[in-house]
């Protein structure tokens, strides 16, 4: 009998259908309900369906920061937090919403920690949209990407930075709620990707944090207005959190760098620190490391911010600070300071292109398919020293039959589907076009 | 790996989450997708949070006309169906919405046969939304509401008219839904209430179908735009159905005619066609009684229409004929024939006017749950003979004591919290309010 719709009588204890209502109508949740909310999923006793109703609902109707920020909070509240006040050095989080050939976030965190920041990298495979950081640190031999909450604390404390993959005692809510999110294609909930970003950095003991949204064709947001909203959104509800938290929307419309695969990146990311980044690397690490310094207030202006990250890595110190870190994580390998030990697989050949001009356009998601299906071996392995280096960046002029990249590969069971994705991710046009700027947006 | 989020592939059998994102981002499903939506929720193959992730996306991003129509099809096509094509003349089923005292339903279905019309009556608790006619009807001593479809096919045949309660193998998919609609909070979704109504009524052999869409204070449309829209909806979908409909959209804005109560309606309903009826139950079953007849065809103009469902009120025929449907359906009572012999409740009181002036405002859903509370007995059941009689209507001037409404009762139970709902359901002004016009709108 629908007799309560009738008079609009609200039960003494909400139900679930009325939480998913309250939402579906575009009213914002009380603290006590999102409490009640998260409790209830953490519990098991909300119902799939209904947890699934509720989140389809948050998709379409948003949360307000406040709400986010209590839904963050509660999240954090579910699990094991990281006490890092006892190490007295700034504390400042990076996290990128992730982009192909994206390998700053291990360089960041070795100049931030050779400037005097502690930087607590503890990244899960949801926040990443394309291979995480630690994943591809895990083709150094030895390196481990699991450290235990206590082993995390001791190498902040020692050396200022780690990176290794998200311990499930941390917002353990947060596992639940992404594993619906990717069955139910709600992925994309500015407020839910906030909440779950926001509890797992905040949690392990960062102070502010540093955001990388990336938007384009190598990014899950496409559209720029939406990579907007998203950093306006993380930022303003990590200020409701009493937290400090920048942001920029970065292109994301090629790959980043010129490399794209697992040990190809950490390597492009230690010549990289060895003085040798592409421009756009250099830009965007610039820039994202003056946040950085700049939110830990170890540089007290810009210009002082720039100096500091051009000194660690001109003098080397976050060379050998990124060399220890994956020392201490175990990794261990001739090439990490002799690339030419780097083991490159028994194949090479170059991506021709087809016509003379400039590179006009790159879909950095089809270079990210390709790089993908090379690297998949006959029996379904992925093997991590597989990729593309010499990338050819948008504006580059080429002749016909000049390489738009270089691939490597070892098996080819998969070549020719895998070399037609990197094929139709290039557009060449006989123009010109404007170089894409890095930084199209800051938020703070 | 969300690789196939940045090439926007799509699998060759589609999954359901790409399912559900394909309705979030508000596209229109396939045939082949609805069949394949339908037949997974049947075959409990989708799981339930999914089912309801996709429902909620449902809601806010609506079906066309084409795919809602699909989709009742493929519902009608998960159970059995009646044929009656056998029997010769019109069939032309009524349903409606649902609504505070309307007790239409059985009354057009006897004026209907009466006319030669078949009128197939078929209704589930679900599609009513407060007491559905067979339930009232159940206060009858003896009255089965539940046929057999053999039974109920030769009912039809024999006398024209039947009113039972949905059986569960006509349309089952649909039970399925509703209920995950009910825990998910998306019972308001137009396409969904369309689908599910007209797979049941067109899957138990209606040609046509005529709707009366309630808005107001006693029906879950409380808005009229809401209302026109979903009597749009019912009417275009019915016809891409290649069937002939009209819709009604009828002010529900205090209970219709008056009294409200199980037996108390049967009572009135039986009155109204020994030719006692008040004027906005006149009205409102003129007009639903014209349309009735001539989308059946047996009348061939608006005052032929006219005439008929007067003719058979006045000569007795329909009441005659209501007599029949309910003996036939096992239903005996002398109060059928002799009001005086109802089963009264023991105690009867007035629900004085608190002050002087004219009733401007009833809140229909108010005087339902009034008439619930005093219906429920100590133990917890239903007391079919209680209810409310002589509703003083909107407009009707009173003076300070006199009866808005007569209370009857058995238990004293719940009496003081019954009688709050009843009076804080009127509103007295001391200015005559414009009177309510039945039908607001009619679309078709």
């Amino acid at each position: 009998m629908a007799i309560r719709k009738l008079t609009g009588k609200v039960p003494s204890k909400p139900s679930y259908a009325y939480l998913i209502e309250k939402k579906r109508e575009g009213h914002e949740f009380t603290e006590d309900e999102v409490r009640n909310i998260v409790d209830s999923i953490l519990d098991d006793d909300m119902p799939d369906y209904q947890m699934a109703a509720l989140i389809m609902a948050i998709f379409f109707k948003d949360m307000a920061a406040q709400e986010t920020a209590v839904f963050a909070d509660e999240m954090i509240l579910t699990g094991e937090t990281l006490e890092l006040s006892s190490i007295t050095r700034p504390k400042v989080a990076k996290y990128s919403t992730g982009g192909v050939g994206d390998k700053t976030t291990m360089i960041l965190s070795a100049i931030g920690a050779a400037c005097g920041v502690v930087v607590p990298g503890m990244s899960s495979n949801d926040e990443d949209f394309v291979i995480t950081v630690h994943n591809k640190l895990s083709s150094i031999p030895g390196f481990k990407t699991a450290l235990s909450l206590d082993e995390f604390f001791k190498q902040l404390s020692k050396i200022g930075c780690a990176v290794c993959e998200h311990d499930n005692k941390i917002s353990p809510v947060d596992a639940k709620i992404y594993k619906m999110r990717q069955m139910t294609a709600t992925i994309p909930s500015l407020p839910l990707i906030t909440a779950s970003v926001l509890s797992k950095k905040f949690a392990v003991g960062a102070d502010g944090l540093v955001v990388d949204v990336k938007w384009g064709n190598g990014s899950f947001l496409r559209d720029l207005e939406q990579a907007k909203q998203l950093a306006r959104t993380i930022t303003r509800v990590a200020r409701v959190m009493k937290h400090r938290c920048v942001a920029l929307v970065t292109d994301m419309n090629q790959p980043l760098g010129n490399s794209v695969g697992m040990g190809l990146e950490v390597m492009e990311a230690l010549d990289f620190l060895r003085g040798n980044g592409t421009e756009d690397m250099k830009e965007l690490v610039l820039k994202l490391g003056m946040e950085i310094l700049r939110l830990a207030g170890v540089a007290g202006s810009t210009l002082s911010a720039k100096q500091s990250v051009e000194r660690v890595i001109e003098d080397g110190s976050a060379y050998k600070k990124l060399l220890e870190m994956i020392k201490m994580q175990g990794g261990a390998a001739p090439w990490l300071e002799d690339p030419s030990k780097y083991p490159m697989p028994k194949h090479s050949r170059k991506l021709p292109a087809p016509k003379r001009g400039y590179v006009h356009n790159i879909n950095a998601g089809m270079i990210a398919r390709g790089v993908q299906i090379l690297s998949t071996t006959k029996s379904g392995k992925i093997d991590p020293y597989v990729g593309v280096t010499e990338i050819k960046k948008v504006g580059t002029q080429v002749k016909q039959g000049e390489p738009l990249l270089m691939i490597h590969y070892n098996d080819e069971t998969n070549l020719d589907s895998g070399i037609d994705y990197l094929r139709n991710a290039y557009r060449l046009a006989p123009r010109r076009p404007n170089p894409p700027s890095i930084v199209v947006e800051r938020v703070a």
